[in-house]
């Protein structure tokens, strides 16, 4: 009631991420805010709290400017009447500040954090500081439970009505679909696996451009629901439903910062997971130099703090640490790693991938006890032998609506370079982001049959002249960058002894 | 050249404080970019570093949407063409990213974030994260002096071509006009002292709203140097000039999140005062239960930081930790505050304000050897009860076009209000924030008559039925809500032996 002013709705004809509303300086004055701080609008029918900017060229001292996706879903049009107040930060602030002087928070001051960013109460300037105090502060077990179960009652869910599901998850694997090949493997042995995937932000394609090629993947929670009862399996973009809203927000923030606190991880792996509905879960930590855990120690804590939370949250957790030297499979690129993916199911050779997706689905079905402790790779890989986890796959890709079921029906792109070795040696190592790169300049994710093809693993001897991988690509242009690129940037070293000499 | 994108511009009618792009999703995509990521937009005449939004209806796949202010600055109009490309992050936020990770940060690498913060070049964001980082991992001696001098590097400065520049500067006031009685004792004793001052946030009244009562208070550097020049003193709005432009967009940030991280705050206030020349300064940290600093341990720890600071920037420091938990003064709002301030150089009365204004400026001129040690509170009065110092301050007024000369010609507010003590008893402490809130309520600052003149000091003895404070104002209704809000929120507490009776 007090401090309050009284504007008419003045609409800005764009769509903003964030309820932000503009105010003349001297209105801003009045209220006693500033940029940053928030604002109550109300009228009869609706009320709202917004973020303050100020401008003075595009609202008057009458008017309060919004944007459109607010004012649709308010139901404001221009010229309405609202009355405007100054509001405090919301009471959840106050706990990111006790999070930013490292005391533990309690299950319902993270409760209402999480409650805040859903309904968008809390800025992205808020967020940050959130996401950088529990990077440097840390979550405690029972802190990550507590987020991790705030995050499942927010978002949406879907119940099976089944006991066990089951669920994989790779944290920062960088190529090859293993998802495309365990999903088939488990659905075809009679266990439900609802995989959900993101596309690409930073690699070369991401498991649902992949499925993509095959498929359309994008779903909402009931035709998810519908395909899973149908086929037992679905690889579906998890962008399409709401399972964990918050999450997204965290993650958008967490990306812009390039820092991950693990707390925030696990809880929004774990959240998302059990929104689903999963029972058994197997987790697929790579360790390496180039990927996101560097050590086994590290690789090991992370493990434990897995298993600890699943337990409270009512999921059998496995965790796998793999090798994260070595890219999985050979290809890079959404079209390229489908093909890979139906190659392997359709068992014209069993690679590294092959293996690494039979050993997590293996896991799997020793989890659930459908195979003995031992067991599980050699029943995994028996579906693919057998063809069973081939017709399963088909199956799936029919109930999500695709047409693409065979490796052969996959098209190649346009162009396509060779890049030969320049010397002789043992290969030692592949450098995963300059292999991404190459994909990326030659036009993958946009381009889906733009990518690479490996010939060569780790340990290879080659001789010069000898063929080390091709580059497709749509488009000559980018193809030929892509040919200079990976000649100035060596994507492949070879062993050595003398690495440098100095005089 | 690679990942690149040819767009039309699409002006958005509207300024934004921070350069940010509206990209397709699609187009993003293509680029390899998201929201809060980056882009550099190109055409033959400029090249600029924009933050990415994305958004589906306001932009097609060809175009881009940048706002006017920006689209001003570099003379783009719609429909001209613009190449855009995906960039990393500036090489600052590895820098914040090393703070983050608690790392002492080099000279350069605070010299390139607060380079970044200038150019615009690192996000809100991505400042809250640095903000809270060093929050929480503390800058050192050494990274709060390399922060102050980068902050007066990037901003304006003002060179007097004069030895001895005196300032003063009080950490966390909460009312009463310090500066607007310490300027003219200092102008009048011949010495040069440039104060410049901030408005109103969330007090009452800023010195800058209280001088503007007798005086326009914005200026530009070249006017301030003029006025300096003819009278020794000013005292003028700080936000009209860009001292530390950087400064101030960290000040926003902290604002918003509610902390004022140490390193920042004091390399923000010493690096204005360096770039105005201070040669001489007293700091004056009040200590109290409800200001910043709650404690003398905490003062004198910050003391010795200033001290030690000033030293490496050429600026001799004296800090003075005074009496936190009184109001200084008995007024609240502009006008009456501006009016205590002329009062006192009337000699109509010489209250807590005058005694403290005196302390401050007798230890500045001990600091510049015009006094002896000891004898500089006495030199300062001297000003005052002579009429030297009122007759400087009308000089200061008259030189910044002001026409308010004497308290009597400064208007009251059209209503006025008495509160009379309902219990007797001995004042045994003010509440400054509600007694803030209570002139806020009335309408200061933007109403500049509004606000309390308080009758008692803390140890006063009151009758039940005795006059406490007036509040004034030039609305009703608001006088009647202040009212209210006086009767339901005790502003002062009396002593009391036994504080509640529970059986």
């Amino acid at each position: 009631m007090l401090c309050t002013a009284c504007l008419k709705i003045k609409i800005i004809d764009i769509f903003a991420d964030y309820p932000v509303a503009i105010l003349h300086p001297n209105i801003a004055k009045k209220l006693g805010v500033q940029h940053l701080d928030r604002i109550e609008l109300k009228n009869e029918k609706t009320t709202k709290v917004f973020v303050v900017d100020t401008s003075m060229s595009y609202v008057d001292e009458v008017s309060i400017g919004i944007f459109k996706d607010t004012a649709e879903e308010l139901n404001l049009a221009d010229d309405i009447e609202v009355t405007v107040s100054g509001m405090p930060q919301p009471k959840s602030m106050q706990f990111i500040l006790n999070k930013i002087k490292n005391k533990t928070l309690t299950d319902d001051e993270i409760k209402e954090i999480v409650k805040d960013i859903s309904y968008n109460a809390l800025s992205e300037t808020e967020l940050s500081a959130f996401i950088t105090a529990v990077y440097i502060n840390g979550l405690n077990i029972e802190e990550t439970t507590a987020l991790c179960n705030a995050l499942v009652n927010v978002g949406d869910k879907i119940d099976f009505e089944e006991k066990i599901i089951l669920d994989k998850h790779s944290i920062g694997g960088i190529n090859g679909r293993v998802s495309m090949i365990v999903t088939p493997v488990i659905a075809s042995l009679g266990y439900k696996i609802p995989k959900t995937a993101s596309r690409s932000i930073t690699s070369a394609a991401g498991t649902a451009d992949a499925m993509e090629v095959l498929a359309p993947v994008s779903f909402n929670i009931n035709e998810i629901k519908e395909i899973i009862l149908k086929t037992n399996g679905v690889v579906a973009w998890e962008g399409k439903f709401d399972l964990c809203p918050v999450d997204n927000k965290l993650i958008k923030i967490e990306h812009a910062l390039g820092i991950n606190p693990e707390g925030i991880m696990i809880a929004s792996i774990l959240s998302k997971k059990k929104s689903i509905g999963s029972t058994h879960l197997v987790i697929d930590i790579p360790v390496g130099r180039e990927v996101k855990v560097k050590d086994k120690e590290h690789g090991e804590r992370l493990a434990k703090k897995f298993v600890s939370i699943g337990k409270s949250l009512g999921i059998k957790i496995k965790v796998l640490l793999t090798d994260g030297e070595e890219p999985s499979g050979n290809a890079f690129g959404a079209a390229l790693e489908a093909k890979e993916a139906l190659e392997i199911l359709e068992g014209k050779y069993f690679d590294n991938l092959a293996n690494k997706a039979c050993a997590i689905a293996g896991e799997l079905l020793e989890l659930v006890g459908e195979a003995k402790q031992g067991k599980g790779y050699e029943l995994a890989k028996e579906t693919i032998t057998s063809g069973k986890a081939l017709s399963k796959f088909k199956e799936i890709i029919k109930a999500q609506g695709g047409n693409v079921f065979e490796s052969s029906a996959i098209k190649d792109a346009k162009h396509k370079i060779t890049i030969n070795s320049e010397e002789n040696g043992k290969i030692k190592n592949f450098d995963v982001h300059a292999l991404t790169k190459i994909a990326r300049i030659a036009g993958a994710p946009h381009d889906k049959e733009a990518g690479i093809i490996l010939f060569k693993e780790v340990g290879d001897n080659v001789k010069k002249g000898e063929p080390l991988f091709d580059i497709y690509s749509n488009s000559e242009d980018k193809l030929s960058y892509s040919k200079t690129f990976a000649k100035e940037n060596k994507a492949i070293d070879f062993e050595k002894i003398v690495i440098e000499a100095i005089n």
